[in-house]
This record gives C-alpha cells, structure tokens and sequence, in this order.
C-alpha cells in the first residue's frame, strides 16, 4: 500500500486541518506529534510503551544509524521497523541537521559533505545519493531529502546559495531514490528568515508534487516571534493534498500556532530530553520534579493524563525515584512528556473537527509573550 | 488474610519440596527467585513489566529506604505497595547488612548499630527495635529481624559472639513489632561456617515457631562448596511447615543445590546488575552482549524464553543498543535477566511435582568445579 493524504475537516478561522494519512504501515492522523528514536530507540521505553502514548509515527537519525550499527545491519534485518520492533511508521531525516551541527568537523562542497566520524576519527563522505542509499536501507516509511541548512546567523547571500544548493540536491536526491512505491520522499523548504527566498522555495517544491512536504530551518536559535512569521508564511504556499512537517518544533505554543498556520506533523527530543533530566510537562507548564514541594504529595502528576505514569504513581514517587536518580525516574517521566505532546495535538485534532480550535487553544495562539519561549 | 505455607510435593531423593504460601498481598508459589528492588524499583522496570517475568513476591531494602524518601513519607503514600505500585507481596530487610558493610562508617554495641549516613553524614543509630519500626512503617508483608552478621573470615569466637547476640536482638525483635498479624517476622540463622554454630541457632530459633525462617550470612565471600556445606546442614533443621529463605544466593548452581537442601526462595541483585553492565543470563551461561559475534546475530536472545525482550527483539539489536549505551539495552537485559532466573526456579518446582528434579537439573547438582562459582 502507498500513501495518501485525506483532509477532513477544516478551522473556519485558521489554516487549521485534520487530515488522515495512509502510509505502508499504518495511518497517521493529523495533527500530530511524532517522538524521536535517535539510534532506534526511543530513549527508555519499549515499543510497547511508546504504542501507548498515542504516538503513531516515530523519527529515527540516519546520521547516528549510519554511525552505529549501519545501515547494513539494519537492511539484513529486514529493515528499521523489524531491527526496532516499532510495526508503525517511521520517518529518518537525511543526516544533514546533525552534520551540519558538527562545525570544525565538516567540509561542504557541491558534491555533499565530508565530515570526521566522532565515533572513530575516519572520514565520512555525505551526498545527496549516499543519504538516500543510507535512508532506502533504512527502510523508513518516510525519507527527507539531503539539504542545505546555513545557521541561524547566516547572511541573506549565503541563505540564498544554501536554498539553491539544497534544490539541486533534491533532484539529485530524487534520481537517487530507488523505493518510490513504499518510501516516500520529503522534501525540505529552506530560506531562513528572508520571507521571499521560502517563497521562492516552497513554490519551486510545489511544482514537483512529492508525497509530502517539510519546512525546515526554523527553531534553531532564532526568537519565536519569527518561528511563527516563517511558517505563517510558508506552510499555506504547501500544496493542500500533502502532509506539511515542521521539523524540530515541539512545545506548546509554537506546535499550536503552525496547526493554526497549516502544519500537520512535529517532531522534537524534548519529552525524552527534559524525561532524562527530571522535568515534567503537565498542563503547558514545566515541572522539576526533583523539587521539595513534591516529596509529601500524593496526587497523580496529571490526575486528567491517561499515560502509565499519572495512572500508577504519586508525585511523592516520582520525587523519590528522581532524588534516587533511578531509570525509572527518567522513563515514568519520557512516557509522560511524550503522551503530554501527542495528546496536545490530539486534542487540537478534536477542536478542529468540531471547529473549536480558535475557541479552546487561542490563549496559545495569542500568546506573544516570551517567557514561554520554549514551552 | 495472614500467613499460611502449604506443602503441595516432596522430591523422593533430596529434600527439595514444592509449597504455596499464602500472604496478605497474594500467593508465592515456592520455590520461587525474588528480584529485588533497592530503593522501591526494580531498577529500570515498571511493576507492570515485573509482574511479566514470573516473579510473586519483591525485595527492598530498609538501610536505603530510611535514608531516601524516609519511612514516614511510605507511611503516608500508604505503605510500600502503594508508593511503588506492586500489589503482590513485598519483603523488606533490616538494614543490618547495608549497615555491617559500611565497615568504617559504624560502631556496634548491644544496643546496636551507630553510623555515619554516607549520604548527609549525620549519625544515625540502627537497632532492633528501630529496624522494626521503620518496616512496620514500610508495611511489607515480610520483615526481617535486625541481626549480626560477621564477615566471612570471622573467627570462630568472634561468631559465637555475633550468633548469640542475634538471638538476643530477634527476642527485641519479637518485642517491638507492632504489626504481626499482616507483617511476617523472619529471625536468621546465623553461625558462619561453623556447622555446630548453624545447628544450634537453627534449633533455638524452630522453638520459637515464627512464620519463615531465613539463613543468614552465606555468599559472604567464602568459598561454594562451604555455602553448599552451610545450607545442606542448616535448611532440615528448619520447621518443615514454614517456609525457608536463603539471602542474597540467586546463581543457576547455588540455587538448585539449596532447593534440593529444602530452601523455598531466594533473593538476588545479579539480574538486573548484569542488565547494566551489558551481560544476558542465557540458560546457564553469561553472556556480554557488546561481544562482535552478536552484531549480525538476528535470532532471539533465547528462543524458548517468554520473555518481551526475547518475543520482540534480536541479539543484533540488543547488541547495538549496548554498544549505543542506551537505557533501553539495559532495561530489556534486566528484564530478560530476571524471567531468566525465575523461570529457572519455576522449572525446578515443575520437576519436583513430577519427582524428576534429579533427572532434570543432577548437572547442576553435581557440578562441583570451581569455574562456575557465581554462575
Ligand atoms: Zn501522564
Ligand atoms: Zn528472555
């Protein structure tokens, strides 16, 4: 089976929608938040846990899978979803962000990327072709293409190269792609924060009709109000029958207002990240559940949450477990945060259908305050 | 609902024996392994996934629950099951041990234990009677009398000593518990390696016909053969219609051979210890699952094995997540480590209904090489 974006319903006062998505191993429906499995695992959960979150699509790194184990012991395996025991969809990026992130390590040139291996010290080179070689082997459901993505300092002039840099390589990327019927091909809106090249680039994508559309460069390091300019701006130039992916976004408010400007999927490490660190997010706030006010309470962390953690356990416990720093602490915590944000877009998911969304989630939508820059 | 041990079968040729006994939390079919959950967790497992492994009744440790949270805070969360969330039954020790490890940090007088808390430095003091206390408080279904154990190179003086004084501090015991009617107090048999030592406890102890009795202070440091020498002659001293507990022994080898002594359950931290460091318990062996030979290994980690990691996942990826360092490694291991060990004595019992525990498991009962020690 391939894939197919069905649209549902429609916000009267928003770019707001809810749509169901076929994919080879199951549907997604959107809106949603996907939880990242860096190496294939989404860090202290089973897959078993993860199902219980509400999750239904899950990312994994090709950077770090190609690092370790390979990506040919995952291909012998029978692919990523049996490798991992995860029967869902599943979506890697390219390996791009993450060597792109290395600085001193890398080399760019118009062929690809040459980088040394953190793990061994050898020298890797990455290319649009190798990407999608490693990404076909990896067997994902979804693969991004390889791009471009300058910081978030760069100058107009260098944003531009990158944007036209990362075209090129999409038509590389595409000619490259040998598993067009069960893995569909992404490709990334590039432009920073100059509003004309993302026009530019989001229309030049649109004419090729891929399965499903990513905008990228956005969260890394540039202030909210300007997050949420570039995707207003973007997202609705997507075409309307495709799934649109805002990549590395995944608090409240800003999930909340790229719903209202036409987003359909999110991902972000956070619930696993602030999970390892002791941190809840409940209701839109963050708590340290290393805290004294938690030691002698003995209510549930989100009395209304469905999740393992809220039906089982007191705060007094996981105050305990995080004092003691045992794993558990940590996993009771990742399986809170990640059904916290799924759920968060599940319940926007409702609020559309029933046209309510403005109603219920506008005190995230109005929000410009920025002492919630992160939430 | 109190405390009744029922025996269902008796081996023709040892004097293993197969019982159902009865608790206030729920039934432990015996002989049955007990994994243990220090601080009030199975390290990195939910209850949920403990319960999967076969195991009926749990450890924790009164020395770690004292310093953090505290007794009162379980006392408030409604006793130990609740805060930690296991309904089945539950058995704390003393403290004694943790504390008599400490070696420089106490001073032990016939009061008791004074010593510095290696987590505050503030002095506390251990007794009989505190260790009541503070296990009334925990409320599990099984506590443990404050006892002396010497180390294994005490001389023989040094344990008549120790032996006599136990007696004295399991009568303090007896005086303070508060709750005997849904809290069983087991007294230990001490007495080092000196048989005569071990019968004469043994014996003072069955006059005062207590609901379980436990040996105490074997896989201390000396050498197999003595613990098996140790457990052969102390365990039929032991009223026949309570149940028997050997501390801290939770090996293949060692297990088997006090179960043919009369032992009905044990209780050990290698499962979920070797769960972290990487190693698998696979019928019988070790195995360090970082080793090359499992990268490519795409077969269940023991295909006759129950357990969720063996049913979900190939050696090749538990290889990778060992190699990554990731929780989800040490967590599947720990899981498998304990359905391992219980599954072993379930097996044992099922072969001693039948009268084939000889047959079965006589290469466990006749291995006296030393190249096994811990196994
Ligand atoms: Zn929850
Ligand atoms: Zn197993």
């Amino acid at each position: 089976m391939g894939f197919s974006y069905k649209l549902i319903a429609k916000c009267s006062k928003t770019q707001a929608r809810v749509g169901i998505w076929h994919t080879p191993h199951g549907i997604v429906e959107t809106p949603r938040f996907m939880p990242v499995g860096t190496v294939g695992t989404i860090k202290g959960l089973t897959p078993s846990q993860v199902a219980t979150t509400g999750a239904q699509m899950i990312l994994a790194n090709t950077y770090h899978l190609h690092l370790q184990p390979g990506e040919s012991i995952v291909e012998k395996a029978g692919g990523l979803h049996s490798f991992m025991g995860w029967n869902g969809p599943i979506l890697t990026d390219s390996g791009g962000f993450q060597v792109f992130s290395l600085s001193e390590l890398r080399d760019i040139k118009e062929t690809g990327v040459t980088f040394r291996s953190p793990r061994d010290g050898r020298i890797i080179e990455l290319t649009p072709e190798r990407s999608i070689q490693i990404q076909n082997k990896l067997g994902a459901d979804v693969i991004m293409a390889f791009d471009e993505c300058p910081p978030a300092n760069a100058s107009r002039s260098d944003v531009t190269k990158a944007t036209e840099r990362t075209y090129r390589w999409l038509e590389r990327c595409i000619e490259a792609h040998q598993r067009p019927q069960d893995q569909a091909l992404f490709p990334i809106v590039q432009g920073g924060i100059y509003l004309d090249l993302r026009s530019k680039a989001a229309k030049d994508l649109s004419v090729l009709d891929l399965p499903g559309y990513a905008i990228g460069g956005v969260s890394v390091g540039e202030a909210p109000e300007l997050i949420h300019q570039i995707v207003a701006h973007t997202a609705p130039l997507l075409p309307p029958h495709k799934p649109r992916y805002l990549m590395g976004v995944g608090t409240y408010r800003e999930m909340a207002r790229a719903i209202a400007s036409g987003i359909d999927l999110f991902d972000c490490v956070i619930p696993t990240r602030f999970g390892r660190h002791g941190t809840a997010m409940v209701q839109g706030e963050r708590w340290n559940l290393k805290n004294a006010r938690f030691k002698e309470d003995f209510t549930p962390l989100d009395a209304k949450c469905p999740c393992y953690t809220c039906q089982t356990f007191t705060r007094a416990y996981l105050n305990h477990l995080i004092k003691s720093r045992e794993m558990l602490g940590y996993i009771l915590l990742s399986l809170h945060n990640i059904t916290e944000l799924v759920r968060f877009t599940m319940k926007i998911r409702e609020a559309i259908e029933g046209d309510r969304f403005v109603d219920e989630f506008g005190h995230w939508l109005n929000d410009h305050s920025s002492n919630h820059d992160t939430i």
